[in-house]
């Protein structure tokens, strides 16, 4: 169990292996005040979870189901939660149940956020990408002009991380889920980072695998009760999102999955800190390397060119007064955060082309 | 000036007479770190008080003009907002003023709230009622099964309210908004209730309604201090807006005004007071009497029966768990909550008609 210590309220996030029932139970100073529990879950994770969730769930719910994958975080899947919730007759004293990735945790926050200015509710990931996502309170929707860019800071009650819920997930959620493990690692410990390069991302066991996501939630709880709503180091958990959203949002939401792109993102900041600090080339070798290795579509990059990249950059959220910002590290497990100029920016997006163009090394 | 002291952060109302130039000229640590500065109004409000505006207010500006009246605060304009802002490249550090009534500042402070997850902004009101709904940090938009069911508790970084703006208000706007006022009194103080019910609303002069202005705004800041989100005290200031919210949305918004509605709201909960504290018929009829007087639509109330105003109630916020929730009076100044059952709404409902029918007495 971690706490994760924030302002409004601080909360746990409970890992476990099948233990739904027992999570819940242990929840009950949440449950008992609920009239009503809705769970928001998509098509994907109801058809393959739904069951085993019924069966575990120790208390009466309704469900809506909305579309799989990225769609569910459109404005209109926004606004049917909540007729939804007030066709249910939903009342502030009713708990949402966020059942699925992260992008139904983020959807299902942003609802939980606004339905009558705030109503509780309790994480319930079923990916490795929601051992990020879930913690921290950063809740979203997209607009056609940007990714993530209509939402609160709004934590939920509890975090429930039942580990079995990974085993049937396909490669390209297992590689988008790792890339927050490894940039967790890449700004907190190096010893970490080396063991986790080590290791195919597909090999782990269970318990393993719950390993490493305990020590990445407890990066982030760290630095989310320092910081809750971005205004400093908060920021460090950016770390190869703005090259990487860029990259996410060129090629069309759905077609490279967040972590897959992130860690694209990684990579080219590596090869900018080599800049700023003492990151050497074989510090961005080891993780490029590694990256090619574990099947990372770092063929994606030569489909668009810079300046499409750059307009997408430019309207980050990070991109404060119109300048580009980047988090770079220092050595691994030193980040900082640094202003970049356009030709800086245009100068590595070319050695990474480079890098991508010699293949691994 | 008056200070509102929120778990968020504590900031000020200010109020003065054609001031705006000097008021932000106060406000400098605020507007300082704006990157950019946007004005969101309404058509109304930005047709007659825009060139004032803008000949006063010290800085460069964007403004974005929303439909008048009630209708900004739909889906659709919330969105288009967010549209404008994205587009304008509003980053997270971008202000938003918002300039208008009632309705441009819910929506607004909603779309403050949410941008990039919350960017600051400051409220210029325009309006008697905004003296209530500008403080606080209530915002909200409405959906098609409820008024303001969508929303967050975000506050402003300042309230700029310039008195000037109030001299070519509309009687029904005079009235919606002096009702505030005087649910202001009726939580707060019996000898200020008196004084009000003294004079006609519509015969104030600036300083006078300036004065009876911050004395509601003060009334309204002690209680938000005290609890921010609503979990206690601040429940008192819906006394009237039950049945209030039930009347003017069973008219349809903006037939009856916010406040009118509201009035019709009070006159009920008085009545209902009479039968669990120590509110007399007296006491009721004072009040009757003077909102006829003053011409407000009771007129209203036989348009609709009981049990259409049952359903908006049940539906309001305010009834958790499905069960009906009012706030009471237990003298004037000594307001309290009490869950109610249909039977004695309905009998109230019944004796607001006959008094209604009497006419004022």
């Amino acid at each position: 169990m971690i706490r994760v210590n924030t302002k409004t309220h601080p909360y746990n996030v409970l890992f476990g292996h099948s233990f739904i029932r027992e999570a819940f139970t242990s929840l009950q100073d949440v449950t008992r005040t609920a009239d009503r529990i809705f769970v928001l879950t998509d098509e994907n994770v109801w058809a393959a979870q739904g069951e085993r969730f019924t069966a575990a769930f120790p208390l009466a719910f309704d469900v809506f189901v909305l579309p799989g994958g990225e769609a569910c975080k459109s404005f209109e899947q926004y606004n049917a939660c909540q007729t939804f919730l007030l066709e249910q007759r939903a009342t502030r004293k009713s708990l949402i149940i966020a059942f699925g990735g992260g992008a139904v945790g983020d959807l299902s926050g942003f609802v939980a956020a606004t339905y009558m200015r705030g109503i509780p509710f309790i994480q319930v990931p079923t990916t490795i990408l929601a051992h990020d996502s879930a913690v921290g309170g950063k809740t979203a929707i997209n607009h056609p002009l940007g990714k993530n860019m209509i939402g609160a800071f709004y934590q939920p009650q509890a975090v429930v991380y039942d580990i079995a819920f990974l085993e049937t997930l396909p490669e390209q959620e297992i590689r988008s889920g790792m890339t927050e493990v490894i940039k967790h690692a890449l700004i907190s410990d190096e010893a970490w980072l080396r063991q986790l390069l080590d290791r195919s991302i597909y090999d782990y066991s269970a318990e393993e695998l719950s390993h490493h996501l305990q020590r990445g939630t407890q990066v982030k709880a760290d630095i989310v009760a320092e910081d809750e709503t971005e205004q400093s180091v908060r920021k460090y958990l950016n770390l190869g999102h703005t090259y990487g959203h860029a990259i996410e949002a060129a090629s069309g939401y759905g077609n490279l999955s967040h972590g897959e792109s992130v860690m694209i993102g990684l990579v080219y900041c590596l090869l900018l800190s080599e800049r700023y600090g003492e990151i050497t080339r074989d510090d961005t070798l080891a993780v490029y390397n590694y990256a090619v290795s574990q099947r990372y579509p770092f063929d994606a990059v030569a489909k668009f060119d810079f300046d499409t990249l750059l307009g997408y950059m430019q309207k980050d959220k990070k991109a404060e007064y119109g300048e580009l910002q980047f988090v770079l590290l220092r050595k691994i497990g030193e980040p900082f955060v640094q202003k970049m100029d356009v030709a800086e920016c245009r100068a590595i997006d070319e050695a990474l082309r480079q890098l991508i163009s010699e293949g691994s090394q």
